[in-house]
């Protein structure tokens, strides 16, 4: 049997079944037993893939920013540098469904990562990747001679990153009050804030 | 018995015992069993107080914000509206223990409240609060003649409320790469940004 299926695919479908529990229930409904039932698998075969329920919930958080990483990576530069950056803070933000889920069980695994180490270590990555991409981003502007005279770089790639979590937050925990049009254009005149 | 002791008390001695379980262990480690052991107390005297859990979780969200909303109550206006609007932003930031401490379970609430009807009511109540009170913050400069002209009002108090919670979110989640000077510095740095 492992021959005739995908064993990474296998892991892949098994992730998604914990987002899909995390999304209706919370991350208390995640167990290994609650995702191979979602998964339509016996307990066993799903030790198959993850010999522990850490090792499950690593997998699904990784894959989130695995996701997200492969969006960006597959951006292109053009002559428009703000509309770059903006582009390449889109694809964090809950623009639509498929982001909109990747927030809401991104949000539930950084919570969790308090108690459990191996989150932990993943989101402290993710967070210094995600720093690092907002500081190009100000560089990038800056390297064009765009930026205004007299920003404190490192101190506004600490607070694009800050405002762009903010507001995925808002956006993800009360999509009424603060509408997806209003993050996208929040973000759009903070970036255009900054330029001379 | 229940002449003898505070009945509030009691309550507000079993949601530290909730705070101080979330902390420890994250939210899937409280359960009225779990909270009646760290508050030294049977499971049947709990229910002397909490018919549910869904009450006591709510309860013990509810005195999160009790505890920065008494604050902010306390906080008297000054001469200096910038210095006024900083304090009153600082109460919502872990900048101490105490506040670090509201800060992470707040979180944890937060993200409890997808799934449990009675947290979210109470986190969108919450939520429309602070907008409100960073709406009156943008205001009371606006009011002075502080403020930059052309500021959009209501843009500008969802951005410096998506901040402060992404600040919030960063230094609770990653102190040692966005430290409590770094969350004081820029907000301070923002709201004197929208100065004239």
């Amino acid at each position: 049997m492992p021959k005739l299926v995908n064993h990474e695919e296998r892991r892949r479908q098994l992730a998604e079944a914990a987002w899909r529990i995390i999304r209706r229930e919370g991350m208390e409904g995640v167990s290994v037993r609650s995702v191979a039932q979602e998964a339509g698998m016996s307990l066993g075969s799903l030790r198959h893939y993850f010999d522990t329920q850490s090792e499950l919930l690593a997998f699904s958080m990784k894959m989130v920013s695995d996701q997200v990483n492969a969006r960006m990576e597959a951006l292109e530069f053009t002559d428009h540098p703000v509309e770059d950056i903006e582009r390449f803070i889109g694809e964090l933000m809950p623009l639509d469904d498929e982001r909109h889920t990747e927030a809401e069980v991104w949000l539930a695994f950084s919570v969790k990562a308090v108690t459990v180490p191996e989150l932990q270590k993943l989101q402290e990555e993710v967070h210094s990747a995600l720093y690092e991409g907002f500081t190009k981003a100000i560089y990038y502007l800056a390297a064009r001679g765009m930026l205004k005279e007299g920003v404190d770089q490192r101190a506004e790639a600490m607070k694009l990153h800050a405002l762009v979590d903010g507001l995925v937050l808002h956006h993800t925990t009360r999509p009424e009050q603060v509408s997806r049009e209003d993050i996208a254009g929040l973000v759009s005149s903070h970036v255009r804030s900054l330029l001379q």
